[in-house]
């Protein structure tokens, strides 16, 4: 349910409002908007007393949404969420009139890889990087990451090239160390329905990175997105990555039709992510191209100076003059669609 | 088998290797390349006699191709193929450095449809004009379109507007009226496999517009152009139109990493139809954009002026005025690309 | 649309409403069961006059029917079809009480192996026999069958082991062919949707086999049935032979629950096939004493003397032993089901 | 990597080569067969000094495993695995010669609700019980499970009934709570690549049922299971629930040709859940038949008193009455197959 206030509502009348839906025994979410405040209501709403809710000072409207999303649907927010990523040399946004770009490799292997990719990341005008220190693996027997060290690593490469810092955590104990050392909390692929940690990410101070499940469809994915603002974190960034289909000649098949139809649903921004979702270096560049010119918000691209010795997905990951390239190529076509790359 | 022949090789070389092998029972396919020609041979290469080619005036070398395309693959002609439709405003050209548009209804409906339709996509700047004569439908209930009488009236869209005409074949009767009719002959998903019918494309004199089955691998896909490439056509364009995997909020799902996969394997252009992928009109418009980024040599686009009375599709036919939209925004990516529209 | 007639109601009094029904403009298509008379109409039905129906003598209501197929439906046949295929040997039942076998090889190649394998199978106590002779093939340069001289075999296989013929059609011409030697006409998977070819097997006199397209809905498959009975022939047996899904160890995904899924809307028999399902031979016995166990009329089941010398398919294809040791267990698992083998 | 000991070596030799293996770096997994011995080597064994270990006493040969997965491995345990439910009336097995069945509620919801059913299952003569008490759900609004009190209710229901207690952990706490009040620890679906889960399962004393993620290969699947073993607790349990493909008609399609697939590759033993695959309760009965009939060693069935009524999947439950014709239908089934319910 959503109860939509007067454009020129008080903070105190929100306030009110939310007080006596807590009393009522449900969740209050404030959401505010550029012209007016909706306050959605989460738990079990069948018996909510709608009448005395709408005959409070300031509201415009209750309106019981259909829909299983509440807080990630554009009923609850008109206009587009615009995520700010606080990395040292200035605020990175993602959402609204920007295309941000996210570069670095598959995982931090040390800290002479991390600051040489890190230099070439910075160097091509990107401005936030990623890098994974705890690595969900198919075997037991593969490296699964640096682990703490690994943060460690990332938390220099923040320093020394002003980048903001995106990483995976994996279970909650990661996820504590992730919000303390990085800008923004990824939440995996194969974890994007692990509840657990959903709900640990959305009492998260940080923003979160939501990558879509391998076979999510879109209301799953949305659903994933809910259980993160459900708990009070709003910062929610989705992430297309591919999804597993027949077709054999890329790893998983990007679902590039998700962009514009999550725009429809939802006011929070999507990125793509060229590089899991084919699995090819030589595929980036194209769907990178492809992934702007369909609207995404931003692509989360890997890149290693030495993909060839890389400890994990090495085949994928870009060359830093072929980010350069990408880079350039990407900020010429989000002109065509009146947005900067930033 | 693949013949590979000296740059200097005379005509009459080329002509007596062919004699050679049609000698020795197999068909010879010379493809002639901007710096060489190479001549294709099929049929059961088990048994042929390398020997007695490779010691021929002119050729270089005899190469045994494992892949299962042959005269499809780039290592039987480097370059890219670039198919020429004639039509009556003069050549558009389908590969190289053009980008083709293809807009039209879904199917043909009445001659005052076509022609007011026809008018919007002339006025669009779009050259070529698709609509179909012969629908397959899943319902034997369903419009299945005006057969010749459709065709008539297509013939008539092409005089007055100097459009080429883009037109399915469902058997080989409609066939035979369709290369009457039509510049470019359309086989449909349902029939990526209807071998019969590929054979009969292969034996036409007009180009063929091949689209991928709902559930083609990459090489099932290469190779249904293979049957008609390997009875003598060589003109022929490939077209992604979507797949069917579990996500369910489009129609289909635009696999759009085929184009730079069946760039680096064939020398065929290939175009994308983003109307049959999504069923929904609102996102043809982002995905023609990210086609083109991605680096199809053209779309095939449905478009309407009465969407809502259209008696097949409307749901996912574009407006006349989204239709010079996309023309225009396609027109910059294409530059990005260092490519024009034509 | 369908016209139920009343339990007694005469010949005549059907012939009455059939003749108005064509009168009307549209096809009626009488459908006899054990108990009563339906009659679907089929065409554009929106405009049919029900009232000057619901009046003839014998009526007992008009029931517009909103599923896309009708005379496959159990609303138009209440009871079980049983399709009778006249094997020289005595009529082979599919549908009903009992459960069916057809064993064969992939395809016909000579006399001596389609002899030797007819043998085996009759020893076996299978009494239909099902092998290529007309083959579709992914390569215009794989084994494309033998055509007419194949057909020729296989009639003399049906004389001398008394063995019904089930053999497939890929093409108008073909099918006339296949009519004329053989008892049953195989429609492929590729051909599921060929709706030339499923109209003139609707015009056909002999039973149709019909096989699940490779990404077809049951609503899909439901509704190429349907093309074949709009034209005419009831005589439809539908067989399940796997989708196609990402999941990578057999070479299809057999969906048997489209069993049960089948019998719950359509009163056709339905095979399966376990041979194209797994694409390998030790898997063709389990998934056989499943399919009889979820309910499956018969099974399609590749069988070869020397599978490693198979022109095609070998791989899938199980051994005569195999055979029998398939049938016994089968025999076992219908007796659960309180039905029998035959 | 794999040492294989001598049939008649002492389990000194075995506990030699193990502290070697040990003292190496690596972790060392003795795996007891009825004939042999194995030892599991697990690590970076790149740099295993093959030679010092081959030339110990009671070592036949030391063999590079080149398959992802080791320990799951029928090349590591050749003979089938049975695992032992010690449910109050007495152990329960699974794998071998038995087929085992597993029914219950999809959650428990109150005491009244879970003993009802559970008399039922007992009196159907199904020993284990199956029941969430924490239920990972699509929505945050949407009951998510009693926690402990469910997990207090169905210790009740164990020592009431003698039943055998399977319950699924979401996360470590809840793991925590589940080892200790249950007999098998469920792993579901959307956490078979929850690694972080899997290591901790793999470090509980009781046994794990696994299910197959929604989109998992079969590799990927051991895999996961892999994770468990390597961390020492080799009593897992598989289980097919049922993969997302295009198919529509069921809530997930059941790929049954696992079962053989499994039992080639590993030892372990692979239930079946109908009930999850079909979301169906009328397609429950006869997927069931077909599971047994496969080869599967179980199932798992979901069972409602007043399936109306459940506060989630009622729609998939069956009723007691069709869990006593099941569980008839099965047995017969098993005897085809020499096998017997227990």
């Amino acid at each position: 349910m959503l109860i939509v206030m007067q454009a020129n509502a008080t903070e105190e009348q929100v306030r009110a409002v939310c007080a006596r839906i807590e009393a009522l025994g449900f969740k209050a979410h404030p959401i505010p908007g550029s012209t007016r405040t909706a306050i959605g209501i989460t738990g079990n709403t069948g018996s909510v007393d709608i009448g005395s809710l709408e005959s409070m000072p300031g509201v415009v409207e209750c309106i019981p949404v259909s829909k299983p999303y509440k807080l990630v649907s554009r009923d609850a927010k008109e206009e587009d969420s615009v995520i700010t990523i606080p990395a040292p040399s200035g605020d990175v946004l993602i959402g609204g009139e920007t295309v941000a770009l996210c570069a670095g490799p598959c995982a931090i292997e040390t800290p002479e890889q991390a600051m040489a990719i890190a230099e070439q990341v910075a160097r091509a005008g990107v401005r936030l990087f990623r890098g994974g220190a705890y690595k969900p693996r198919t075997s037991p027997y593969s490296f699964q990451g640096l682990g703490e060290p690994g943060l460690k690593i990332l938390a220099q490469v923040r320093e020394r090239f002003g980048l903001g810092i995106v990483t995976e955590a994996v279970d909650n104990e990661s996820l504590d160390l992730v919000e303390q050392y990085a800008d923004v909390i990824q939440i995996g692929t194969r974890n994007m329905q692990n509840f657990s940690l959903l709900k640990r990410a959305g009492r998260a101070s940080k923003p979160v990175l939501l990558k879509r499940g391998m076979s999510a469809t879109l209301d799953e994915f949305l659903m994933a997105a809910e259980y993160i603002l459900a708990e009070g974190n709003y910062k929610v960034i989705l992430c297309e990555r591919g999804v597993r289909t027949f077709s054999d000649f890329t790893r998983n098949t990007l679902d590039l039709a998700i962009i514009p139809a999550v725009k429809r649903r939802s006011h929070l921004p999507i990125l793509v992510d060229p590089s899991h979702a084919t699995g090819r270096r030589h595929k980036v560049l194209p769907l990178s191209r492809a992934a702007v010119a369909v609207g995404a918000d931003g692509l989360l691209v890997e890149v290693h100076h030495e993909p060839d010795k890389a400890l994990s997905d090495g085949m994928q990951s870009i060359l830093p003059d072929e980010l350069r390239q990408l880079a350039e190529e990407v900020r010429q076509i989000a002109e065509v669609l009146h947005r900067r790359v930033n």
